[in-house]
């Protein structure tokens, strides 16, 4: 009989040898009775996301996690930002994250608008009137954060950010990174959008009502990231799998948007260390008796990681270890326990140290694992697999593959 | 903060279950403290060099451990030869290894000249003065053995060897591997350039002196292992590292020298059992402050392989042994020990069979392995990966590398 799949990827957990910890990595100095029991009843091993020594983003990490080879079909972060805002998208289409910043006199002063959070769903209609020649879609997303996409054929993602990175200087022209006359057609249509943007927004009724009240006007749109939408099988034509996520972070709810999942509004799913993996766990229970697969991202281990503060990311293991225990509740289903990839706090970025992974669930070959870690994961039956692999494993699994061949 | 890194190949390490040494191998077999410190302190594992069970010659290995795909690169011996000695090539040449030989009555008697070692070098000018219609560049090397380069456009690199591999017979016409008009230009090229080295070193001065004195004549050139310069992206454009490599060995050099490495000159370095480890980890201590990545190949333990000498495999790897020492002065290193190939004595060349490694440095997560071996390292952290892999682990730690995605 088949069974259902859940990969829990705990974002960022992975890590070093940290002095700190007595040379421990914060998973093995944290007490995680319930991820240890896991590990103690499933079978265990390390995963490369990617490949060994390749350091994933949290886009095409995921992307990897879902079966994708991310050199393939990863082409920016613009797409996966607008489907994770719940845009729909074409595959001929090209998508750019925006900010709403602030221009004076031809300089960028600030490139959050002074952190605007009200209001900018009027900014966002004045844009929408904006004429280009070709079709486009605006949309607002958290406080400063906007999304662009450019409709239609014969347009090109490769072209350089608007946004300068950094203020007191004048904004930059888009130009082609690649050159062809797709990319120097939307490099022109960008430059135009972003000229319009000024014009509509500097005399905006919010605008005016902003500098009244001493506050700085979100008066230009700055397009960066921007690339082509990939053309992706879902997951249910290439696997013939009905899938859902849970996830705090855009990117990543993009990424399985894309793939043609199910996304399930978790609010107490926040991708800040005030997350609530325990509501996050109950959504995934009760959801997962209507999907094949669950991806469920619980993002906090990274935010200690890139700020190197091991007694916090252990803070968080321990949190989230409690939350795990409900998993055991469910019938029929194969679990794997893993990353995206590490985010050690000697680096303070993402890396590609490999990651500790557990496969549990009936009649897997449990081996003599019983704690949860990057050293003692690397001695299970599982030994060092590619995070490519994963899904096909789960689907083996849970018997849900088709023999290849005869 | 980013580190340094070093590769420190042990040239045919890597052996099979000698019944000499018990069942053991040599590296078992050998008192090796030095080597097993480094075992203890760091992450240890098996290592394909290209893939399991394919037998890496020298050159193939290389390139592997420096992350370039053999398949992809590797067109044949001469190019790597040809850079070894330090000769300029542009990637459309065409290059071969070549030997002195001594012809009589239109036969092979010698293929080494009477292993002719003094006033090549007069015979090499006179060579030069040859025209066969294109550039071509002729340099001596070690002893008997030679190089020429076949300059410019349009030729090809898949052509058969002059060299008949054996002596009483006739030298070959070279003839294309592959029919194409450009394997069949070189082929002609080849022929007309055998043909006059034949006519210009009969009548030489040199060999009149050598007949003279009872030693076979260098009356032709005898070329092989021809192929077309690979145009292979450096590591500093590909990685943008700046690195540097020390090796007794012309092929290796080669490698290093194509892939854009600075080739250090140390004596020492004989690519024999003579050669001296301690004056090459010692220049290698000394020059690592100015490069982001040193390869260091020594040779030594695959002679004895080579020769099927296990007792021999064992003397030299205690004498690699106390060298090693030295590499732990090192700050900010991380350090990946392992080979190229093994050369079980058994077998008396190259294998496939997988060598042990170990990698070394702060951070790294350190396994409860403290030998290095091949039966020791199999049970380590690091598990299995392979040769084309390493570069990017070791960019990973040393914190040199760039994230793929967001």
């Amino acid at each position: 009989m088949s069974g259902k799949m859940l990969m829990l990827i705990l974002d960022g957990i992975g890590d070093r040898s940290v002095e700190e910890l007595d040379g421990k990595t914060p998973l093995e100095a944290a007490e995680t009775p319930h991820l240890d029991s896991f590990a103690e009843e499933g079978q265990n091993g390390l995963m490369d996301t990617i490949a060994p020594g390749i350091r994933p983003g949290s886009d095409t990490g995921h992307l990897s996690l879902l079966g994708y080879d991310p050199y393939e079909v990863y082409s920016g972060r613009g797409p996966f930002e607008a489907a994770g805002i719940g845009m729909e998208l074409a595959p001929d289409d090209v998508a750019f994250r925006c900010n709403f910043a602030t221009l004076e006199d031809g300089k960028v002063v600030d490139r959050r608008a002074g952190r605007i959070k009200e209001d900018t769903e009027e900014l966002a209609e004045a844009i929408r009137d904006i004429d280009i020649g070709v079709d486009f879609e605006f949309e607002k997303a958290v406080e400063h954060r906007c999304v662009l996409v450019l409709k239609g054929e014969g347009l090109g993602g490769d072209v350089t950010d608007v946004d300068p990175h950094e203020i007191d200087t004048e904004f930059h022209e888009a130009a082609p990174m690649v050159d062809s006359e797709e990319n120097r057609r939307t490099a022109e249509l960008l430059n135009e959008f972003v000229e319009k943007t000024a014009d509509v927004l500097s005399d905006h009724p919010v605008n005016r009502k902003r500098e009244g009240d001493g506050k700085l006007p979100a008066n230009v749109i700055l397009p960066r990231g921007g690339g082509k939408v990939p053309d992706m099988d879902d997951l249910d034509s290439k696997h013939g799998l009905d899938a859902g996520a849970v996830s705090g972070i855009p990117l990543v709810r993009g990424v399985c948007a894309l793939a043609g999942m199910d996304i399930l509004e978790v609010e107490e799913a926040t991708g800040g260390l005030d997350t609530d993996p325990d509501s996050i766990i109950e959504a995934v229970v009760g959801s997962i008796k209507d999907h094949d697969l669950m991806m469920v991202n619980i993002k906090g281990c990274d935010l200690s990681g890139h700020d190197g503060l091991p007694g916090q990311k252990v803070d968080f293991i321990e949190k989230l270890d409690s939350s795990v225990a409900k998993l055991k509740e469910l019938e029929d289903v194969y679990i794997a326990i893993t990353g995206d990839h590490s985010t050690p706090v000697t680096i303070q970025d993402h890396s590609g140290d490999p990651l500790p992974l557990t496969i549990w669930g009936e009649d897997v070959r449990v081996d003599d694992i019983d704690e949860f870690n990057e050293r003692a994961c690397s001695k299970g039956a599982i030994n060092r697999i590619k995070g490519g692999d994963l899904l096909n494993i789960l689907k083996d699994l849970a018997d849900l593959t088709e023999k290849f061949g005869a």
